[in-house]
């Protein structure tokens, strides 16, 4: 990630906020951080209130303190700029900074990531602040990157947003025409005359009468959306030119969220110079879920390494029932995200605050101020681990040959439409397939419909809805150089605005799945069909496709109803390739089969062949192919090496054929002879 | 219904929206429509913005070229009046055309129906508009009957609502005195002294603290309903005036919503020519919900045949599961209509729109565009049935001997009454008793307190909780005159304000009922009493009375608690008649075997005695009895005919005695020799 | 509680509310009040609007001869002053007195207890009336007491009073400094420069992106809290001072709700001479949960016996299912409230209202109008008891050998904690620990931190998270001079501002406790973790603390996790005394089990030992010792007498040893000899 001079390790530290401290303290942080192997700190993150104490007024002695006693201690800092939570005088003295939410409630003062992105107020004072920062700490070597706000997100529907939106479509629909035909305005008699008549999509408009979830015209809601994304992506920009303009050679990026509906993080992170996340699972995650943000993540960067920005050492707050990290799961998680491409390991946070809502969040320090706790040393014994990786892993890259593909607008457009069932779940959809294929030690890239296909052998697009203007011939080609495609019900319907493509379903995927789908049938929950599936019956649910052959061949067909008989199965053989469709969803059970069927079909191998509760990635660069095995059980278990191997941090060395033990919770890479 | 020489047969069309899409597919629309036997459109249903694309700009070449196009194609038209969502600049230039809502929030343009009832903005441009439509088209002889707005409904609570219900209530009241009596003011001081003083009650007012369904003052919430009823309905009156103008002999309607309790059903009927109504049941309801909702619909005008203005033909969009209609079912469900009094079969929509909240709502004409799709196939053939048809059921009408009371303001009352217990569900309790009826196919009208009695052997009003001025006297007359008449607990407590009668439950009904009921105990779902009926043990839900008996006898009694041995089930006999009281709520079972009785008793005798699934309905012109049955399950069924008769559509003839096989979702009309 | 020449028995009656009804039925009231034995009256309880009609005007005719009504019928007078729900003129006149909802909405006229409690026309005009109504009635000497408006609660965020907030802080804090320091303001860059910059924690601000019930800083919400029941308290204290100036020698209350969060009825009860309050049990309730609600009331004021204000004779309207008071079961609450230290029985109301949300609520009187119902019959019963009761028990004390401390703002600030658990729930445990002892047939008092330990031997403090300042001095004097202290898990981590002390929990109270918890696992309510506990295996649930011994002795350990072993229970040798230690949550059983052994340890006696279903207490004045027995089961049950005794209803005397039976739902009081 931070590709740089200054850093020749993983990374190890994490959020810093001795300004929320006595400075009596702060020497004694110092002497911990030592203890337990830290190298970096983010600071600065949430400051503004101090840096700026009245509109006319900078005080940037604090800070100034902070970063002398970091240098002096030897500490990387990762320079946060302080605009995630704006100053209470602001917000009194110029409320156009305050977000109006989307029951059309204006906010006060309080909480943070409030601040309408659209506010000149906060545009004027935020760029200011950054300006100062970036003049002021140009020259601190130990910077190694930037780290613009914080956990950008949230939307606003003020005044101020509604007027910039409107020159949003201008933009890029040109006439008021082409905004009515995108939108279907003529639908229930909304045609526009005039950009002024466009208002924002709230609840007190377009989402009324719906459960806040869908809405009546899903082209108005997919557009605000991106309008949304694109203003706070602005805010971002305008951070980074002025960083870029004092500290040219110095990374910036700011900290996603792995699965976030309201960011399009796909084009959000061709702007930043590396992504970097927060990876909190709730308590009651599956293993696969990280492993699946880590990789959404790293994808949106092309496979770039990433840097973790948050992680808990051990209890996160927010969660209905905040549970403890076992022991050894801290470190596990950590492994895990670097087996899926991080080149950090950083913790939210240092040193426990004593109040307001994020107390109960564990930190590297906790309350009790001492190194005596489980979670001190946890925190230490990887930190030493992470001194032994040293560089090695630095840049490595996954190779996958099976990649699923992601897409935000698809997400949204899913979760408005009025129709076909409310137990639509794209997210979950996506889990399901990866899951098939992580349980069975498959590396899958999770890419977007810009990324290219051609270096797969595999492109699995789970009800891919929405097909954006040229993604069909994008997979048409892939299938006919001899790739392997395979998709869903509720694949093809719709057009970048959400309109309807004619003349059948899955539109223009009609020809490479060669079938028509006549009907979609959606079953509430209480109600399955089934099909048999190699000798198996597995159930088929939420949604049913009624579909028609036309050059695919039936793989298997419904059991029940009145379209018992009809195929939920297909092939088609197009070009040097094959396409696959599924007309329902099933269980996990009989997505592991299936999936496991196509990639042999295909040619595609695991890594390992081993039990499931382990996880297996790889990881290449220069200094070899690292591969990261972790046991996720409690249980002992083995697995049996394919080829010579020496263990990255103990140095013991095995031999291909070596039936290797590995610990309940343990993890380990191995690095290829 | 649209009694017309323009009308010789069941119309057979819909929704039509050729203004959402090009023109170069209006002809093949044309095309389908004759292949699919269709007869009728709906037109202009939302086009204001199209029609007055500004303030003083009107428009009608789209509308033009559209009449001449159907009108050359030979189809009828049921023209609507296009005011059921108003355009993008009223609500930008004027935005007292906006509704408030409960909470307080003013809305934005969006959606539809969603005009404040009483904007000057609105009826001053929604009358002009139909002034120019009615004056522009009222020579199209095809045009069969005008539509007006569409699906009426919704209420407001802005500030020119509030200052009209203050003159609604000086109207109704005459002086604040008889306000403050009928609205028991002087409870919690609310005591009035100016009608100034009166505000809207909402969220804001007396509905607050609850849980958005009780109020603090349900008199107030009882006339503001009403009030807000009679808005729109002087809306539609607006509009119906001006048309009446032009086209005196061309009837009027507006689809209602089957039970839909903002708008009193009952009152709006009288001010219609015809009844139309959209039938939507969702994917779980049972075949005796959509039956129970066409009776009401054609209960609210005394029995006249109605319009099925809208049905989808395949699939509804806004349920939570949007399940097909299986193969036959949307014939079923056509008869069923025609069953209960409809002459026409209408759909929702004719073709399949491709953008915003409708569109995975299904069509004559599917996305795909062509006949090639079952639901064309069913929808043709039954088109073609509907011409062998012809003109022969028009006009018929059933006869009842049954009667179910239901009335608007009852079900509002019991809703917002802040006890005895938040099981009440008026609805519910009328579906109990119909469905008891339904399945032992006994013809029942339903009724408003309005309607005369004297038709009827059997009168039936469950929960009767407000019994209004004079109704006592009603059903009195009725009984003694040898009715009989069967009601349940939480009957007669209060007046037309939701002021208790005193003098002990159930109030004025007491002499009729021959009880006095000392205590209503409301028992959780988790529990229930019981009692035993003719042998066998049914349970006692949700309220328990326990009453005393006076003149009555008692046919059962409690079994457990303190109030065992109480009784639960009494009959008195009244003048000529009978009185039965059920003292709490019980199962199906229980209603099926008590309604089975009592029509025993007095005589009224079931169409046809055959399987529970099977539905029968009788109509009857001049043109002969026509017995229709459905088959409601998957199986075949039989039924004995009790006399000579003929199939409609067939011309089988049939002898009296005949073990008659009907298919599974099948559906005859047998006209009786 | 009212302490009075005038009043010489348990005072019986209620509200009465003949403003509500035509004059002429009020002797009919008289006549079965006397039927009924009821010798007071509870008046003018909502009747402003009719004393004030306009802002110039006041008519007190209607009360005068209510008044003179009631004196001439020899019934005394809880007289209210009508402040609890203001007239609709006021309302529409002086919009400040309407409150503005948590979620910014301002409310319109409507219900009640919606006066802004710092809104200066609320303020002007209570007290205007309340001078005039002293100024007038002062002389009535059947005027036993003065009931200040009418369950005080609710909170308001308007501008009114966000101004007075500001300054409640500055008076407070002093410093903008110690506010930021109080907060923890420089959490998420919060610090405040100006106390301008405050503004309402609400949905708007602090509360936004919770559940509605969590806050982001609870060190302001705590304070907002505060602040609210100090404006409430206020405006009570504005009546009273009025009040004394006419008749220093009339006592003032006014009726309390229990467990009621936004009111600190313990401060409250400083300013109240006497407690009162309103007891309405849901239809749900285990019998514990009244007496546990009694026991918090006569706590507040130092155990002085209180007014039971209001009860239901027969029904509550207002909860879900609003299930019948069965047969004895009035009788028996009014015994259970006279149990714990009521010394008066008085229902909400006398007769039931005919219109609005109260109509289903029972009265004395029902609609029917008659005595001839089983609830007035059981009234009048009791009114007899009383009667023959006398004056014996008025006055007399529990004498309590075991405190369980409630504190108001712990509840709150654990109500608003972001973590660990959302299943934590301080009422619960309270309530836990009571039934405990409850069953056990042990008095407790409930008292608050400011009360003094030294009469106890015993002292609980479920959850006592908040230590308050000086609060860990007090637990330690109680137990270095013998005292037995019982704490559990999520104790003594914040201060009174919700700022964790730092240096390990459970902070102050760690040398007391000997013990060191270091990490709090929450767990999912489908998990539960396990211990011994002489020999019987229990649950640990909910949160589980993994600790360490310092001089403690570990009484039981966890079973399972990576904490087996861990201590769950343990005791701590201290001074002369002992501390107890409960790091998890369980059930029932272990709760009676753990409780009855430190009780036998620390030398405390039940009352009696017999069946659980019998409530028993005791209270002493200079007339003897009063033994209760309560049997809240519907069967007989016995219990054996432990002294000679009689019963002071019906005279019969026992000797020690005796079995007496008592009928279920039996109440008896047995006088010591």
């Amino acid at each position: 990630m931070v590709e740089s001079s200054k850093v020749q390790k993983i990374l190890y530290g994490g959020d810093y906020n001795p300004e929320q401290w006595p400075e009596d303290i702060w020497e004694e942080d110092m002497r911990l951080f030592k203890e337990a192997h830290i190298d970096i700190v983010t600071l600065n993150v949430f400051s503004w209130a101090q840096l700026q104490p009245s509109e006319d007024t900078y005080d940037f002695s604090k800070l100034d303190k902070i970063m002398e006693l970091v240098q002096k201690n030897g500490l990387k800092v990762c320079m946060a700029t302080s605009t995630a939570a704006h100053p209470a005088w602001m917000a009194r003295k110029y409320p156009d900074i305050l977000r109006t939410e989307k029951n059309g409630v204006k906010r006060k003062f309080g909480s943070r990531h409030n601040s309408c992105p659209n506010s000149p107020t906060y545009r004027k004072y935020a760029s200011k602040l950054v300006e100062k920062l970036a003049e002021r700490y140009k020259d601190y070597d130990n910077i190694v990157c930037w780290h613009i706000s914080n956990e950008f997100g949230g939307e606003c529907y003020c005044e101020n947003c509604e007027k910039r939106f409107r020159s949003w479509v201008k933009d890029k629909y040109k006439t008021i025409e082409e905004v009515n035909r995108a939108w279907n305005m003529a639908f229930w008699g909304h045609t526009l005359y005039d950009f002024e008549d466009i208002v924002t999509p709230d609840l007190r408009s377009e989402e009324f009468e719906w459960d806040g979830i869908r809405t009546n015209f899903q082209g108005i809601s997919l557009d605000y959306a991106r309008f949304n994304s694109d203003s706070l992506l602005e805010c971002f920009l305008l951070e980074k030119e002025i960083l870029k303009k004092y500290t040219p050679d110095i990374p910036v990026t700011t900290n996603l969220m792995g699965m976030y509906k309201p960011l399009d993080y796909q084009k959000w992170a061709e702007y930043m110079d590396f992504v970097s996340w927060d990876n909190y699972p709730t308590y009651n995650a599956k293993p696969y879920e990280p492993a699946l943000s880590h990789d959404l993540m790293r994808g949106c960067k092309n496979g770039k390494p990433f840097a973790l920005m948050e992680q808990t050492p051990g209890v996160t707050n927010w969660h209905l029932y905040c549970s403890l990290k076992r022991p050894g799961v801290m470190r596990l998680y950590s492994y895990q995200a670097m087996a899926h491409g991080a080149d950090t390991v950083m913790f939210f946070q240092m040193r426990r605050s004593i109040g307001a809502c994020e107390k109960y969040h564990s930190a590297v320090i906790d309350h009790v101020g001492t190194s005596d706790t489980r979670v001190f040393r946890e925190v230490s014994a990887l930190g030493k681990e992470l001194e032994t990786i040293g560089s090695s892993i630095l840049g490595a890259r996954s190779k996958a040959e099976i990649a699923i593909v992601f897409d935000w607008d698809n997400w949204r457009a899913i979760d408005w439409s009025a129709g076909p069932s409310r137990l639509l779940n794209y997210c979950d959809q996506i889990k399901k397939y990866y899951y098939a294929l992580w349980r069975n030690h498959y590396p899958v890239d999770i890419i977007s419909v810009k990324d290219d296909l051609s270096k797969y052998k595999l492109v699995i697009a789970p009800m891919l809805y929405m097909c954006k203007k040229g993604y069909d011939q994008t997979i048409r080609s892939f299938v006919e150089n001899g790739g392997t495609f395979v998709t869903t019900t509720f694949s093809g319907y719709v057009d970048d605005n959400d309109l309807v493509v004619t003349g059948g379903y899955p539109g223009k995927l009609k020809d490479i799945l060669g079938i028509w789908v006549e009907e979609l049938d959606a079953l509430p929950p209480e109600e399955a069909n089934s099909f048999i599936y190699k000798g198996t019956e597995y159930p088929a649910q939420v949604l049913c496709d009624v579909l028609h052959l036309r050059s695919a061949n039936e793989l298997a067909k419904y059991e029940k109803d009145f379209y018992a008989g009809a195929p939920v199965i297909t092939v088609n053989a197009f070009g040097a390739g094959k396409a696959y469709y599924f007309a329902t969803q099933s269980n996990d059970d009989f997505y592991k089969e299936f999936l496991s069927d196509i990639c042999s079909e295909c040619g595609v191998q695991p890594l390992l062949k081993c039990d499931e509760d382990l996880e297996v990635t790889e990881r290449s660069n220069s200094n070899g192919d690292f591969l990261f095995v972790l046991n996720h059980s409690q249980e002992k278990k083995e697995f049996v090496l394919p080829y010579d191997a020496c263990n990255l941090v103990t140095g013991t060395e095995y031999f291909k054929g070596k039936e290797i033990k590995i610990s309940g919770k343990d993890a380990m890479i191995l690095i290829k002879k």
